[in-house]
């Protein structure tokens, strides 16, 4: 079975077919049901050093992808970029080496440059999983998505699926906008002509109207919307911007009778979403995600790391 | 016994009977002894997961707090808020979430807004420790002040206290206050008018004379004055400060025979204490209070996670 | 054999003996194979309290000692001394002392002030390890240099060795120079006057000119340049450097035959080194470096806490 996954590295979605996806997904389900045990500790990382080198700030994923590897056993050590050689002018893949010299068993990174991961990956010993690149993939957020949907619709094939906000600079649209639709989901994008990206891929259709964007829709996926984005794209304001494209109990209404609302967090309430939804346990999947995250980065530690294990 | 600990929390002293205060300082015992011993390795919170949430810098008590939990086996996990979330503007009930749904075992709180710890623990699914929330309460150190004191002199009963300095702004003093006095102690509030606090509790008497306050007692308590506090509230220098109410060889002359001097560190020496007594070894019990601090935040996630581990 | 190794802490290459720094190298060469295993965990240091003290930031040989104390199964946690007490005007040995009762049993300290590990060292009841002290030494560096050196030819003694760059202000230089002779290489320093240390230990010579010192060297150490001190003491720019003191192609055809090039990083590329030689496996040991670093770490924790372990 999954002995022989067919990837060394998990840079992105892009790569992956349906069944890379499902078996992951599939893995998952164990430890979703493990983490709710009072005690939590396998020992299969057991004496593999993983290392988290984040070289931006995202304490949420790097928690996530710490608290995946200590539960797993492995030797989990943090490398805070902001700290390092980073700052005396090293380049990238000199830390790479450097951290590849240290025999790590695998490598989570996060980093500002698109294409980051796949560079770094270029250069290492042990697997790596992009924990986030510049504007490319976040692949664990859109494993961790499809998880929490299918738990909740009990498939994914045949959802509609609203991605909506600044889905142009956004990796984790980027890395749903391939799975969702290799899952068989349809999807649409819903934004401001500013904040969609250049290219769509087949298949995808793409809106600039809100209302009309996630009307019959089963799911919504809000993205969080940065200040400096909307001043520079939008030359709107937080009021401004929730008015056209926040998402409001009223608009709620729009959606397909049992819709869900997701956030990767961090969410900026009143602003893209209204706090009242994201409270709202019919509705709100958002702290379903955050779960999930955890299991499917202790399924993805799990997999690449095991032919190098065994 | 302690198998029903009748608190889901330790948001603060208040609420805790004099009776919960010496379970947990009877449990603390054990962990001195053990943390003496070359090999101090303990299993009980194997599979555990901690997350030490600090909103503040506190290097001390964070420190203190995550060598207890590795010493009991914990995974422990370390959220720097700092670099975090809410540094983009989510809000503290919010992380609060997030963090609930990684399914921890138990969360150790620091953050300066009052009242925090509680506001916290009323979201999460885990026992939540108070690690020090504004001007409010920071429990574990009035434990760990309590062992000490029960350690030096064999009983808290009937001891006369000086808590001297910036009481006001003061969560030791806060916690102190309350728990000394349930455990039987004399306790005086000793500073400047503008350092102290606006209420005092029931049978707690205060000095604004420094000299007068300590006079005969067992237990003087200085606490750390910061420099912005002396020049707002005193328009008074760090010299000013130390003529008036620091701690001198001289005056320790005039508190009983065999006093000790606490501090919770970190001290200004030659401000509201003199170096030369924080290192006396008949007199100090400052390294003692350091000490004390690791054995009760053993004993507190020992007993608060009980129920929950059986 | 070691179990009776005839020092307590490990402050600096200055009083160990010849014989000291076999012990440790043959010792760690048992890690460097341990750490190429798909799992390395060695239970050794169960039980036991390691603080990484850093009161300067320097990633690399802070990551390489907390992956050293895990491997060996070490409660290692990581005192971030920016974020500290520190910062709130505490001395270095009042910190010392509150870290100290917690009942470490291997403290590692990295400072900026010459003699820190020593005067650390004074107060604390374990072993305590440089990392690094100001100008002064940084002695695991020098053993995980010796060991790769010994590893590439074999030998140290009679090889003929150039450290190179900025050596007045280089703690690396510092403990090198007083290892390697020690070892019975030929240690030749090459630099400009200006970064040249005062005082030159007997039998080593200095020269100014870089490519004589170098000529017929089996073994170039160079240097990290710092940008402020080029300004500083030299007045020149990178490019000046480079020209006059960057180790290019051109000039490695005047090293010995088999000659190879060491840096403790992180490397200025295209300043004191140039890319492609950096890059070349038969000329390279840097990453070589990072490696036996990890092992030689693993050794001095194993050596240095074995007598109060047994």
């Amino acid at each position: 079975m999954s002995n022989a996954f067919p990837h060394r590295h998990l840079l992105g979605i892009e790569g992956l077919s349906a069944d890379d996806i499902r078996i992951i997904l599939d893995e998952a389900e164990q430890w979703v049901e493990f983490n709710r045990r009072p005690r939590k500790q396998d020992g299969r990382l057991v004496g593999l050093t993983q290392i988290n080198a984040f070289f931006e700030n995202s304490t949420r994923t790097l928690f996530s992808f710490e608290i995946a590897g200590k539960r797993l056993g492995a030797q989990v050590a943090n490398f805070h970029a902001a700290a390092s050689s980073v700052k005396k002018g090293e380049s990238l893949i000199d830390t790479a080496l450097t951290l590849n010299a240290m025999r790590p068993d695998v490598l989570i990174i996060r980093h500002e440059a698109n294409g980051a991961a796949a560079d770094v990956a270029d250069v290492m010993d042990c697997p790596v999983i992009n924990a986030g690149d510049g504007r490319g993939e976040h692949p664990t957020q859109a494993l961790l998505d499809a998880l929490t949907l299918r738990r909740r619709f009990g498939r994914i094939e045949g959802l509609k699926i609203a991605i909506c906000g600044d889905i142009r600079h956004s990796r984790v649209a980027g890395s749903n906008m391939r799975s969702l639709p290799l899952l068989g989901a349809e999807v649409r994008l819903v934004g401001p002509v500013a904040l969609l990206p250049d290219s769509i891929p087949a298949g995808i259709s793409t809106f600039t109207d809100f209302e009309e964007g996630i009307a019959g829709t089963d799911v919504v996926m809000m993205l969080r919307i940065q200040r400096e984005r909307m001043e520079e794209a939008l030359s709107a304001s937080l009021g401004d911007y929730h008015s056209f494209y926040g998402l409001t109990r009223e608009r709620l209404d729009r959606l397909a009778p049992n819709a869900a609302v997701m956030h990767p967090g961090p969410m900026n309430r009143g602003v893209e979403i209204d706090g009242d939804i994201a409270d709202d346990p019919k509705r709100s999947l958002i702290q379903e995600q955050v779960e999930m995250g955890v299991a499917v980065r202790m399924a993805c530690l799990d997999i690449f790391t095991r032919s190098a294990r065994s």
